[in-house]
């Protein structure tokens, strides 16, 4: 049986949790990992080790496969550019993907596609911000590209305090945009999944819960969204899914504030917000992206159970977490714990637990508890 | 970080459908498989090639290992012992695996244990089997050892039609024994899972429709079964699963005769009737397959809807599957599909297909219709 080949750049926990799709649904996964124990590497028969930023590894896990897709937007574009004009199918496109890449392109483009988005300016210069803070007293100043987690991201009320952003973006570095502080009630996020052939699915809107700027917690759906809100976010996603034409899976995040929504970031790839996916709906996430690149028809995308709460496992005071991952299960058999083979660091992504149920604040609770016997603490 | 190593004899389909739970929990599979195409090759790191009967390479695909498991039934048990006698946790060990291995044990053991049985003998020679047709006038013969699908089994009413086989046998082959044909109404399964510290689960009781001898769907739970039968037949599988002193997951296959259960069949891996698990429970059969040969604490078995329908694809008309995958999923966004890596064969086992839902007949019109499809067939 000809299978059909997904190269993946990428090897960490978004490559790994495609594995179990593509066993599944009989693809044949290609993934470029950093390193021969990386995540996705440990799990993966194809994982050649190679750099992103190789030209020649890239281009060698092309060969024979279907399509090239992402787990990360940190690929040289013209090396994909050069590959799709040699015919190979890249997923998303850089056009797409440049969106998700660079910040700056992001606001612009959204802007021109009338999606909600908070005040904005470029900056070409210290006096650029000066003369937004006049207006709104405080800024989010953002590196353009390269940021994530936080990182990338400080909220000033004066331009010295990106004094040394600007000395880097002036030296050829990475340019700077300001947002208004969008004073929001809580983050959103929608998962849109999109065909290159124009099929497009959505899951439930979802809210993010952030601690120290990383995303802890995930509640699906989330609760006490007015409906209208509700179509509205997803019809933001469409329609910047449609505007970009984004391959795949993309994940719109956003800020509620005053009754509607403003688009904070986007991911062109699987994404933290959806890992509720793969135990709380039909069709997770991973198996979605594989079948969106391939131009495969997307699966039903309906969630299983009344709420899915995700959990991360964000470092751990544990070296074992197999003795951990006992504990979970001896004290609640139901929830869903996916560890990604790390080794334990600080603040790292270790792993995720998923509860599913019809009481919400059971489903947290458990959630919770569940993820901090993973990292290694007493259960509240 | 250290993963549990878990070493698999046996490379189909369900040493495959191990890698997705593996993935998850952090354990590392170790699947010694038949080829390098095996079906469970394309989507396990650790793969080493070699035959289960070949006992180096069995030996060395336990160095490092945690425990030591099976997808299927064929090893050389004085290799296991010799192994389990050097330390390695051997789960089954070969004492519970020898009942799934030779049916005369099998029916020895559950007679003991007052476990429902048919009425059978072993048969020495033809004139055993002779006196038991006076009685019964029809019986199941059955080899010992090394029957399955169907194989290996011939209903009779006269020594003569299994005259060969008594030959083999008086040749120093495999030994025979008779059952009474049972009347049974339909078929039933009870998996059970069991960790050698003693606890043990079971999934919802399910029906087992065959087609010509093979397993063509699985329909969970059982429908319209009285609940004292199902509590039965619960009971009956756990009495055997702790008689046997199982480790890992058992199928206990049986007929519903006269308002009571008969047990049929033993198999002590995942099995068949146990893949409706995979998309229709909390935790799949092979996850806890992995938890149980780790000693690791159990999951929860509950169905996550009213009903799901497992329909297996026997055989294709097609050579490439992805193309009906894509047709299942535009007929049926919400149809879950397996496949199995296979090269297509008449009749062999290529994949299955889950639907879950409310309302049963709708269920099993939408699994086998498509199946039908996987199978190259235009639904009905």
């Amino acid at each position: 049986m000809s299978a059909p080949v997904v190269a993946v750049v990428g090897g960490g926990q978004l490559a790994r949790m495609m594995a179990p799709a593509a066993t599944a649904l009989g693809v044949h996964l290609r993934v470029l990992v950093e390193s021969p124990t990386s995540s996705a590497a440990q799990v993966v028969v194809d994982a050649p080790v190679g750099a992103a930023s190789d030209a020649d590894a890239v281009a060698a896990l092309t060969v024979g496969a279907d399509v090239l897709t992402f787990e990360h937007e940190h690929v040289p574009f013209a090396l994909l550019d050069r590959l799709a004009a040699d015919g190979v199918p890249v997923h998303p496109g850089t056009h797409a993907l440049v969106h998700a890449q660079d910040k700056i392109v992001m606001r612009r483009r959204l802007t021109e596609l009338d999606a909600p988005c908070p005040r904005w300016t470029e900056l070409a210069g210290p006096d650029d911000l000066t003369a937004f803070l006049a207006d709104a007293g405080e800024a989010v100043v953002k590196t353009a590209r390269g940021g994530y987690d936080g990182k990338g991201v400080r909220v000033v009320r004066s331009a010295d305090e990106v004094a040394d952003w600007f000395a880097a973006a002036a030296d050829g570095g990475v340019p700077l945009l300001a947002e208004e502080k969008v004073p929001f009630t809580r983050e959103l996020a929608v998962l849109v999944a999109r065909r290159p052939s124009g099929e497009v699915r959505t899951w439930p809107v979802v809210e993010s819960v952030q601690r120290n700027g990383v995303c802890a917690e995930v509640i699906a759906p989330a609760p006490d969204l007015d409906p209208a809100l509700a179509a509205r976010a997803v019809a933001v996603a469409v329609r910047i899914a449609n505007g970009l034409d984004v391959a795949g899976v993309l994940a719109v995040e956003l800020f509620e504030v005053d009754g509607d929504v403003v688009v904070n970031e986007l991911a062109m790839r699987p994404h933290n917000s959806g890992h509720w996916t793969i135990d709380g709906a039909v069709t997770s996430q991973f198996e979605q992206h594989l079948r969106a690149v391939l131009d495969l028809p997307l699966g039903d995308t309906s969630a299983r159970s009344t709420w899915t709460v995700m959990a991360n496992v964000l470092g751990s005071a544990l070296t074992d977490l197999t003795d951990a991952l006992a504990a979970v299960t001896a004290a609640d058999p139901a929830a869903k714990v996916q560890l990604y083979g790390k080794d334990v660091r600080p603040g790292r992504k270790l792993g995720h637990v998923n509860v599913s149920g019809d009481d919400l604040a059971d489903v947290r609770r458990r959630a919770d508890a569940a993820a901090a016997l993973l990292r290694g603490e007493s259960p509240a």
